[in-house]
């Protein structure tokens, strides 16, 4: 493994751009369709702006190997579709029992996390939390802000992403959505189904 | 591992305090005794300030397990010993291929890293910017500026810390000491000895 190099990368103060990435992983707000329940609000926005960058990533992943670490950058928009707030599509670790930490740089956001059988958590990130995600948690970041969310996260490099997991379900449990008040809440997803047939 | 949850700990802006941590670990000067060249230097103050903390850690370690990550914060005072900048014990891991990130909060540093053949390099860290220390090399803080130096880390669960490989060798292969310019450099350390005996 001494092929592996030490190396040093640059986040940028406001951007969250990392220099010396090995990668960016760029969403549209049309790569997003379905994810959201007001389909209709979904459509004007995708009409107009759907070329837009909804979120992406810089990452620096030196290796996939067990025992090795990927970190990156996660650049999140804000915004409404609808009632929703804008989110990642979210995952869970391929292998399941891999957790993940995210670090807040800058914005307002949630991380919204649920296990296979419903039991779901909602954690607030203003700049300087760190959120644990822990293993098996399916994960997604939502941004309840009015400025880019940006987060600093790291995680085993064997772990891998399962993103049908959500999807399968009808989405996560709960809806973060505005409370009308320059807030945010969480609400039952009326599209939710469960993941009964995969719990572990 | 679902009796792992999730967590959020607050990293103070400042001071680097991290609010939620598991474990907290201090080294005081009169700890740091023989890891500096000028012993007359250190003698002086360790005579003085030998009770004062000269860097802690704050950690957050839900488990030891193989693919789980420990993370936490990394305070180093500045100062200076002679010509030699401050600098924490630093280590190797136990099991020596996982790597170790550090996230640069504030203050200005440089991680010393080397291989056991003495290959050496060394990064400057500045707020942003994110060093990957690579498996297999052992590695160091050093503050090279007039503030703490603040880092978060996030290393493999499993890891584990080895800090006899560098006072086995006379420390490491290079010194980092004021240039005599209000910054710094890179010199020979005249006790260096080696780790042949242990190279890989």
């Amino acid at each position: 493994m001494q092929d592996v190099r030490p190396a040093t990368v640059r986040i940028a103060a406001g951007s969250g751009e990392m220099t010396g990435r090995t990668r960016r992983y760029e969403k549209r707000y049309s790569d997003l369709e379905g994810l959201f329940l007001d389909a209709g609000a979904f459509a004007t926005l995708a009409a107009t702006r759907g070329d837009e960058v909804a979120y992406h990533v810089d990452e620096f992943r030196p290796s996939g190997r067990a025992g090795d670490i990927i970190f990156g950058t996660s650049i999140l928009q804000p915004g409404r579709i609808g009632n929703e707030f804008l989110f990642t599509r979210g995952h869970i670790h391929a292998i399941s029992d891999r957790p993940e930490i995210y670090h807040c740089l800058s914005g307002h956001g949630v991380m919204l996390m649920e296990l296979s059988d419903g039991t779901i958590e909602a954690a607030e990130m203003r700049p300087g939390d760190v959120v644990y995600v822990a293993p098996h948690w399916i994960h997604r970041s939502v941004n309840v802000g009015g400025e880019p969310l940006i987060t600093l996260f790291c995680y085993p490099a064997d772990a891998g992403q399962d993103y049908e997991i959500i999807a399968q379900a009808g989405g996560m449990r709960d809806l973060i959505v505005a409370d009308g008040a320059d807030g945010w809440k969480r609400v039952p997803n009326p599209r939710y189904v469960g993941r009964t047939a995969r719990a572990r």
